[in-house]
Order: structure tokens, then C-alpha cells, then sequence
């Protein structure tokens, strides 16, 4: 395309390759940015590189953070004694919106899959039993999606920590089968907290 | 959002109020460029910074370029004679990709609206009737969206075009390639009956 830079349809092309974006709304976009280019431009390229440089995974429970703990973790208001097993940081963040949780979390990274040749060992299950008794947990909420690995991936680690002395409960029926947490709204996420049940 | 990190936060709004974003998709793509940050997220961002402090508008034609002058208006091959009339660089771009155009454009960045007070002058429109002369222009292309708007402005100019010498064409209405009837508007299906050709 000769538009004399390189650089913007290198952009484009990065931009396409996001989640959820293609080439269309890629150049959609960029010429935006473009158009407001003293504000938003350079402003989400210095946001950008803050955040490629300084962010890390909580050594404690993976959510995404700037220092080696992240600020629930070090909260002390948060040992409750609660511990909620997310997949992914994107549920963690979506149960925070909730508001209804005062514990603290513990991301997986993914589920169970035997297509995908996922075991406990690539989820660190075994680390979560670990921090389980370490923590003196009280009760484990098993916060997953309610897909097919997402209910494997429960009734798991259910099982292996049956002798915890950890009750393990669920989010309450309310989330819809086949749903994702990160779609569903706040107040749903919070009904289905204040009903959550044992497994 | 209790996560460690303003800037993550920031970075989320900043990016949901891109055009075809919001909060979730906005989410999503910095989740994802958080976990392969040492390659995309860096790349963007450097890019990002580039573009943000590169990219003008083309003094000539209006398309967007990192010298005072396009590519395509610096190009003595482009130099045809004819010239293409588009709304916005988008549509340039657009017109690009058909590889079918080789003469040199004009942007418009708008159409006439009487509803947003965008009059003539807000386009540059007697900027064009001064290009079409001085370039001794053969043929202007109006390559303008099939909205009211879009074609309030090309019989606008081709009005004022009606004494310069130059053809005024427009762009043939039909069925897209790979069009199927049934999902086209009556509009288009009528226009394309009524430009209908031999076989
Ligand atoms: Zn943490
Ligand atoms: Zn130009």
C-alpha cells in the first residue's frame, strides 16, 4: 500500500493480529489514532511500554501486577481465609468487579484438557494444595468456567484436596452453561458468589 | 480495580474508547499483550511512539504520510491525469488494495452535511476545483460513499466541476463480487438493474 510508511501499516499489522481485531478494524483504528495523534497516540504508546516493562505475574497467586506480590496478595484485610481459583487473570479481574469477594485468588492458567495434553503439574495444582494448608485456608472457591474442562478441572482439584480440611465450594448455579465468566455481568458474578454451594 | 497497577488500568480505558472497542475487548487485548510482552507489546508501542510523532497529512492530496508529500503524489508513474475523490484516507486505502486505480487521489475528510454545518469550504472543495486546473486533470473519479450525504457531495462537485474541462465520473452501483441477492438492500439490487449490460 503506498502510503509512504512503512511504519503505519506495520502498526495495522500488528494491531490485526490482537484478540478480537482483523485488518478491517485494525485500520479503523490506527487512522483514529492518527487523527487524534497529540492526545491518544502518544499517550497509549508510553502506557504501553510502562506496562511491557513492569509487568510480572504475583509470584503468590498470578494475577497480573508491577511489584513481585500484587496488592491483594499484600492486603491484610484480604486474609480471610477465602481463596478463589480462577483460570485466567481476565476472571480474576471480572470477579473483582463483582465486589462480592473479600479473599484472596489463585489463578490456574488454564484448565485440565487431555486434547491439549494440560495436566495438574502445567496448572501448579499441586503448588495451590501447597498454599492451601501453608495458608490454613478455610474454604477454596472453585470460581472455573462452566465448560467441560472447567467442571473437570473443579471436581480435580476438589478430589485432591479432600483431605485439606478445606471445604470446597462452587459459584452457585446462575452462571449459564457454556458461559464465560468474563461475559457475564457484575451483578450475576455477585448473585452467583452469595450462592455458591459445597461439590 | 484492586490489580497492582494503575497503569494496566489506564492502558484498559484508554484502549476501550478506540473505535470497535470496549471495556471486555479492551481487556482481552491487554491480557494478551501483557502475557507475550517481550515480543508485541514493546513492538507496538515503539511503533505507536514512531507513528505518533511521523504522520501528517499529505500537503497535496490529504492522505496520510511521514513527508509533506504522499508516496503517491511524489510518484511521476501516478501522474495520469485522472484523479480519484474519496471521503476519508480509509477509502484510499480501500481503493489501494483494488490495485485497479493508478492516477492520484484527493481527500476530502467528510461529506457535506447540512445537519453538522460542513459546507464546501469545511471540505476544501475549491482547494480541488484549484487542483483539478493547475494539474490540468482529465478525469475526476468520485469515489464517494452510496449514502445521501456521500452523493449530496458528488453531484455537489460535480456542479462545481462543470466548467473545469475535466470528466466527472462516478463510481458503477451493483451487485458486489461474490454478492449474494438475496442479502442486498433494494436499493443496490434496483441500481444494478438499471446499469444492467449485455452479456
Ligand atoms: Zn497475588
Ligand atoms: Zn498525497
Amino acid at each position: 500500500m503506498a502510503d509512504g510508511s512503512d511504519d503505519i501499516q506495520a502498526l495495522v499489522g500488528l494491531m490485526a493480529r490482537l484478540p478480537g481485531l482483523g485488518p478491517r478494524s485494525a485500520r479503523r483504528i490506527v487512522l483514529h489514532l492518527i487523527r487524534k495523534r497529540a492526545g491518544q497516540m502518544s499517550q497509549l504508546a508510553g502506557l504501553l511500554d510502562r506496562v511491557a516493562v513492569n509487568s510480572r505475574e504475583c509470584v503468590t497467586c498470578g494475577n497480573i501486577t508491577d511489584r513481585d506480590e500484587c496488592a491483594i496478595c499484600t492486603d491484610p484485610a484480604r486474609a480471610t481465609g477465602e481463596l478463589c481459583v480462577v483460570q485466567d487473570v481476565a476472571d480474576l479481574w471480572a470477579m473483582e468487579r463483582g465486589r462480592a469477594f473479600g479473599g484472596r485468588y489463585h489463578v490456574l492458567g488454564g484448565t485440565l484438557s487431555a486434547l491439549d495434553e494440560i495436566g495438574p503439574d502445567d496448572l501448579g495444582i499441586p503448588a495451590l494444595i501447597d498454599r492451601v494448608e501453608r495458608e490454613k485456608i478455610r474454604e477454596v472457591i472453585l470460581a472455573l468456567n462452566a465448560t467441560v474442562d472447567g467442571q473437570t478441572t473443579a471436581h480435580y482439584i476438589a478430589d485432591a484436596l479432600a483431605d485439606s480440611g478445606a471445604a470446597v465450594t462452587v459459584l452457585a448455579q446462575g452462571v449459564p452453561i457454556g458461559g464465560e465468566l468474563d461475559y457475564l455481568d457484575d451483578g450475576t458474578i455477585s448473585a452467583a458468589l452469595r450462592a455458591r454451594r459445597r461439590l
